[in-house]
């Protein structure tokens, strides 16, 4: 596997990042000219281009015409972070199914931005290589994919999954996985093989509001924990809630969580799988962003330390090749034969044709090749958001700083209702996510979830502008009231 | 739609079919010559080798070499039908879940004779159309399949279901469909949106293994009601049992039963949702078979006369075109939202190709054809058993004539323990599926079920063979004992 940091025309905007961050290189400053990096550098005049075109689809510099690249925005600048979520520290559970209804019935038009969707745009994705790995597999498998595959699923797609596993110290084999129509999927069959009505959750907050209800619809409830924007949940804040509340399981995103984009350090993954080991409480881990990494390695997960089978490993495709495929899949730990049984009894076997497609994907290094691709242009988007944010939206705004995955976390001034601006924005053909719907107490009224799983496009740099633009009217309002 | 009784070959046959049935003509007995038939009925030669041909594969007459064609076998020396089912009047939850381990854990082996399956060989499938249909589909659809679908489903694969429906008096349309990943997740859907564990559902008995155990992983007590192999469910029988029991929900399938293969009468329906109805108690329609019916026109289904919407009809094409594609439906009456919503909790879509390539094989006809060549095979294949099980199983084995479906269900003398017969039958690469696996109750040791969803073929008629003299021999050791 070849690291894109071995790229010499990558290193070279890495350098020139690093001036722009410690403002070295100040913002509206000229860079030096194409040719002049290239003498200083003893680069190819094409290299330093490259390098500069880099730069700018970060956001982080621009190329004025007959003028040369100017420093447009330095990470330095960006806004600040959200502090640790404060959730109560006892359970509520609030429905908010009328706000999701209402947030998610109105996508069907086209022209609709759709930042309120944590899924990659079909521009992102590996279409045509899918296509051809779909006939590949229709003409490969038993009866043109028309047989029921294994309960627990195509053999050459956990064969590959427990393979790509060594990128996080994961010590799998493909008897170790079931295969699931997607990672919500693996989650339902690990809560219903692990929990009865009644039982106590312990989630992040904010929380996956997918997760929330799926949780109340199991009839269990749901104990919401303090969670940094940057390290996930807090384990002396776990520990103290274990010794007051029954809690049944957990239920983590331990890489590039979402809405927050925390990724808990190897170190917390390591302590938090020892403290559930000692009290016997199973972890069910949600590894859907995992793949989606910006930094030097795949962050490990809390499988990666499992020694006692309680973590029940879940994640999919979804994220970064094909939503629409439904393939996903747990590692049950000894939970195995329970989860494979509920897979049994509710569906019987997943879709083959998809399974032996991704298993062949997988098989032939693409998904390498495209996760590479993907992650450049997804930490490239992220910037240019936070500069967007930082440029448009009220004073105060805080956005967190993701180190992988494809949605921000933006915190607004507290008397701004994310709601209201939702409909105000709707209205013209702007959707987000409100923060409301990421609780099941009433909290983050003032918040919203922005995804920037799509190309960038200047399109959507005016569709973040009209929605700051949008906040500081709405604020402005408020205050004059 | 032509229906296969207008072509005259299958005239002649019928004429014939009902001579031998009546003992006009008797089992070895000579037919007239090709030569005589084609005189005698004003046909030709032709016509007269294809009705032949036709009463050949059904095992009712036998070419000898050089001397003609021979009766065989009447359908009226079947072997007797089972009577009522009696289960206990009360519920009872005996767990079968390792019996059923045993069963089919075991069929791994290529080489063993799968009785014990209820699903279409693939050799009895469309399987290269259904190729084209997924091609196209990834042609045609957004992303090339790659794009999560609307939560309910492929719109135009609801169109087409719902155009279906007309087959048997459905007034549905596409907006009264959900699509599910085959027909147990639809019923997982039904149950999971009615029930909560403790609550009572009454099913038929026998009854599908998977049916019962789904019910009892979600916590729910069953119900066992008497049930005629023709006719299904005694009606004054349920509401005696309603008097009784509080029975929360009833989970029926009504057209070609598993196992018994029985079919509700239309007036028998009408009755049922009516009673129901007074009752204000939901009814699971599993309407899987339904398509594959071998009399003059598609049996109609509950939901015909569903008025009230209490009728949860669920169907899929796992039994008609592709089990690997996971396509099932469930039109949920008044609890379509509570569906929707478990759906979307569980799964969030179904895989998007397989439901745009069952929606544009529907659209094209393909199905109706399909279907007719499918239900001749199968009506063949079913009096093929029939025959055999009356010429090589002990005397007194009783067995269901199901006029649809794919599986009989057998009644071997009372001393028999068909789970014993399976061990001994495995190590013969038959693999059966013993009684006692269809009832949470001690009952039914003494039965089976044997699918007749493949290709006739003589080595199937040498495993029945071998299956009969096993029998014979067990009993026979019983009897010496």
């Amino acid at each position: 596997m070849t690291e894109p940091s071995e790229l010499l025309y990558l290193r070279i905007a890495r350098q020139l990042e690093r001036q722009i961050s410690d403002e070295v290189l100040h913002v509206g400053e000229r860079l030096p000219s194409v040719r002049m990096l290239s003498r200083q550098q003893g680069i190819s005049v094409s290299t330093a281009l490259q390098a500069y075109a880099h730069l700018e689809s970060k956001g982080l510099i621009m190329a004025r015409p007959q003028s040369g690249y100017y420093v447009r925005f330095s990470p330095g600048m960006a806004p600040e972070r959200p502090a640790l979520s404060k959730p109560a520290t006892s359970p509520i559970n609030r429905n908010v199914d009328a706000l999701i209804f209402e947030v998610f019935s109105n996508l069907t038009d086209p022209r609709i931005t759709r930042f309120s969707l944590s899924v990659p745009a079909p521009e992102l994705l590996p279409v045509a290589r899918l296509k051809k790995a779909m006939m590949q597999a229709l003409n490969d498998t038993p009866g043109n994919g028309t047989c029921y595959e294994e309960v627990v699923g195509n053999l050459e797609l956990r064969r590959q999954i427990a393979r790509w596993a060594m990128h996080w110290n994961g010590k799998l084999s493909e008897e170790d996985l079931i295969t699931t129509s997607g990672a919500m999927n693996a989650i339902a069959y690990g809560l219903m093989a692990l929990t009865k009505p009644g039982d106590l959750v312990a989630v992040e907050s904010p929380c996956y509001f997918g997760t929330l209800r799926l949780l109340h619809s199991l009839g269990l409830k749901v104990l919401e924990l303090p969670t940094h924007p940057d390290e996930g949940i807090s384990i002396p804040d776990l520990k103290k809630a274990l010794d007051i509340h029954p809690v049944k399981l957990c239920l983590f995103v331990t890489n590039f969580g979402n809405p927050l984009g925390h990724c808990m350090s190897d170190e917390a993954k390591r302590e938090l799988v020892q403290l559930l080991a000692e009290r016997n409480l199973p972890l069910i881990e949600d590894d859907l962003y995992g793949d989606v990494w910006f930094g030097k390695r795949r962050p490990m997960s809390c499988k990666s330390f499992d020694e006692a089978g309680l973590v029940l490993w879940c994640g999919s495709i979804s994220k970064t090749l094909a939503p629409g495929f439904r393939v996903g899949w747990i590692a049950p730990g000894k939970f195995f034969d329970s989860v494979k049984r509920l897979k049994m009894y509710h569906s019987i076997t997943s879709a083959s044709p998809e399974q032996a497609a991704i298993g062949s994907f997988l098989a032939t290094g693409n998904y390498d090749r495209h996760l590479r691709g993907l992650r450049e242009v997804l930490q490239a988007n992220c910037l240019q958001y936070i500069r967007c944010i930082r440029e448009y939206f009220p004073e105060g705004t805080r956005v967190t700083h993701p180190q992988g995955g494809f949605i921000l976390w933006v915190e607004l001034d507290q008397r701004l209702d994310t709601h209201l601006l939702y409909q105000a924005a709707i209205r013209q053909r702007i959707s987000i996510a409100p923060g409301a719907m990421f609780s099941m107490q009433p909290r983050y009224q003032n918040c919203m979830r922005l995804s920037y799983g799509m190309p960038w496009t200047p399109a959507l740099e005016k569709a973040l502008q009209k929605l700051g633009t949008l906040a500081k009217a709405m604020l402005l309002s408020q205050t004059v009231e």
